[in-house]
């Protein structure tokens, strides 16, 4: 497992004129990785000044500790040129690698020629890098359109765990919000960095690409390093306390990334992992309107502290055959923990990265809210499948719920020196 | 003037269990003010951790220097009891004063009755006030509906100023998007605080207002204090170099606050002000397709230091006299600079408190992406209407905008102690 450790200090603004740029002049911040911080301690760093190296074993945005803002973006490639993707690939390659690093793409926004479009668009001039990632993923149609048409010679590198996922009850999936060839998940802790980023990604896709949909995530719910307090979600609970985190190498290498020998068809994606999205609608309303104990009973965790109804604290293990007053176990059997929980699945496990979102109001008169829910699983098909099926049927919360929006990518691990990324795919 | 100085350090988490916070544990940051910097140092102090008082002469949110993220909410009111709307005002108040605190609502999340639905929704426990300010305001369709009926007998308190705002040329406002009964402005430096605050407010009145229309902005565009760096739009330029700031006492008076002899009918807005909302698409895609050179023309400044082409730095007076090379001013006449200037216009200027922006994606393939640009003015009809319109039928920027919402409303002062907002409305 490669680690990912802060590498660098300040964005180079690169402006001209020779302007001292405030963002890089020194300004630290301790303490905002505690910015949904429910319990534990802060960490120490300025969180904004952080910088992630783009290239290395896996990608980065994957157990890198989860940022605090997100915009995802999938696209549609309208090239039918093979070369014209590989170009693509190498262009979004080399900007992601500057703009993690804190610069602008290209030449700058200000540095090149007047008489020429700038090379990069200009709103993160003078900010830091800001923690950004950016992890790119393959959706299934990129190997195979709709009519089943190898549309770039990759058909035969097709993953065979890369399959459209299921129909499941509750879905009510809004085409324009699921799918795409390829997507871009950018994390920041600045979200001007984050939409900087897709905005230039798309930008230098112009007549290779364009945007399907776009999901912009105010606040993270999940915790990938053992350095994070645990964030609460829109109903109120803390989320994520059981994720697969960063430090656990054993787990990772058995539950997140693609082993040498997974998928004979699929050696290019050794060392990468499968993306699942999903847009989560929920009634915030109609949830609100539930008892505090109705609620503590859907999750199965107070919504004080996040421990278990079983006892303890947040990072107590379920007690799943602790009775209750009423002969059912004190953790209802339909409560959401437990009907996820890696116990009744064989052991599975996912790496969630989701952030709670907003999209202004509904037909209701509330608001479009709810979880973007990603999660970075080794099989879609027995790390992902499963459980969203037990969910969907049995979870008690799941009535508060709607998917809205679905997405499945292969995500390839990370691009060595002197490569682009997915190179090994087109190799 | 009454200046709002940060009043506490930390939100009280009230969880039960005796659950530490993290939130509250003294995790201090400095310089995130200078999130957006191009220039100015950053300023001490962590703002996640300040708190401004909700009560004062006017009410915050104007002139509290500006916050980084936006959470903007219409409603429509849907009772016709003015006992109801009443009601909600007091309610209102005591929740927002709560929250601004870095309160809970009510009781809490977790401190109530285990039957009863919780006080607060309980997303933002364990977060700092995060700087959060709540600003209110009353649309003309609160005085009057469509059919020009007195709805809760507050007609013949209707301010001159406080009618619907003209078509203006490149309007293409969404119904949906437009207008409101009544407004609410949540700024903090913390998006989860924002949207808490809305949608506690939201909830607090089920069965008095619904939801028309909601705005998330994630990075300010403006300065309101002279403590700020200027931050950048979406089109990569410097934005709110010449805002009217806190610090201007007599350009307040002057230029945003209302004056008690402004209008006979409208005693009860003295000491507030009127806010003009526009939510303005920016074709970034094709701005981006721009020479730099036509992108600094087009804005009147340098991309880079946010001079004015005629010269100097960033708070250098544009010479709109200044020759060129051809015979034409070197700030073009068409410039957005030029158009929108006080110097064009009377003098008169603007509080603007904008945001941008990104909703997703758009039908070309782009990102749905603009400015939410909020203003605060003495009167719409001699500071806003007729900058508008000069903007949109002269400026060459125009062209790359469009307006897709809009909305009028007027802001009460701030609530006294013991008083709800608008009590002198009601009165």
């Amino acid at each position: 497992m490669s680690r990912r450790a802060p590498v660098g200090l300040s964005r180079r603004g690169l402006l001209g004129g020779g302007a001292a740029l405030a963002g890089a002049a020194g300004a630290f911040a301790v303490g905002r990785e505690s910015s949904h911080a429910g319990s534990g301690p802060a960490s120490a760093g300025d969180v904004r000044q952080a910088s992630y190296a783009f290239r290395g074993e896996h990608q980065a945005g994957i157990t890198t500790p989860a940022q605090d803002r997100l915009h995802f973006a999938a696209f549609d490639v309208v090239t039918d040129s093979r070369d014209d993707l590989v170009d693509l690939l190498q262009r979004w390659t080399d900007a992601a690698e500057q703009m993690t690093r804190g610069e602008p793409t290209g030449a700058g926004a200000v540095d090149g020629d007047v008489n020429l479009p700038p090379d990069d668009t200009g709103e993160a001039l003078g900010l830091p890098a800001s923690g950004l990632t950016i992890t790119v993923g393959f959706g299934p149609s990129l190997f195979r359109d709709a009519d089943g048409r190898d549309r770039f010679g990759l058909a035969d590198r097709l993953p065979a765990a890369l399959r459209e996922l299921p129909h499941f009850p509750g879905d009510a999936l809004d085409p324009a919000r699921s799918g795409g060839d390829l997507c871009v998940q950018a994390c920041a802790d600045d979200p001007q960095v984050a939409v900087h980023a897709i905005r230039n990604l798309a930008r230098l896709g112009f007549g290779a690409v364009s945007v399907r949909w776009s999901q912009l995530g105010f606040g993270r719910t999940s915790t990938t390093s053992t350095s994070q307090s645990t964030p609460r979600n829109l109903f109120g609970f803390k989320d994520g306390t059981a994720n697969v985190k960063a430090e656990e190498a054993a787990a990772l290498d058995e539950h997140v990334w693609v082993g040498a020998d997974d998928d004979p068809a699929a050696g290019w994606l050794t060392g990468g992992s499968y993306l699942v999205a999903r847009r989560i609608t929920m009634h915030v309303e109609t949830w609100d309107r539930q008892t505090l104990g109705d609620q503590e009973s859907f999750v199965g965790r107070t919504k004080g502290t996040g421990a278990p109804l079983s006892g303890g604290d947040e990072q107590t293990p379920p007690d799943f055959d602790m009775p209750g007053s009423d002969d059912q176990p004190v953790i209802p059997v339909d409560s959401h923990v437990r009907v996820v929980h890696p116990d009744q699945h064989g052991g599975v496990r996912m790496l969630r990265r989701g952030y709670n979102f907003v999209d202004g109001s509904n037909a209701l008169g509330g608001l479009d809210a709810g979880l973007f829910f990603l999660a970075y699983v080794r099989d879609p098909g027995t790390h992902f499948v499963p459980v969203q099926l037990a969910m969907s049927k049995h979870d008690a919360m799941a009535e508060y719920l709607q998917v809205t929006g679905s997405a499945l990518f292969a995500v390839p691990p990370g691009a060595a020196p002197g490569e682009h990324l997915g190179q090994a795919l087109f190799a």
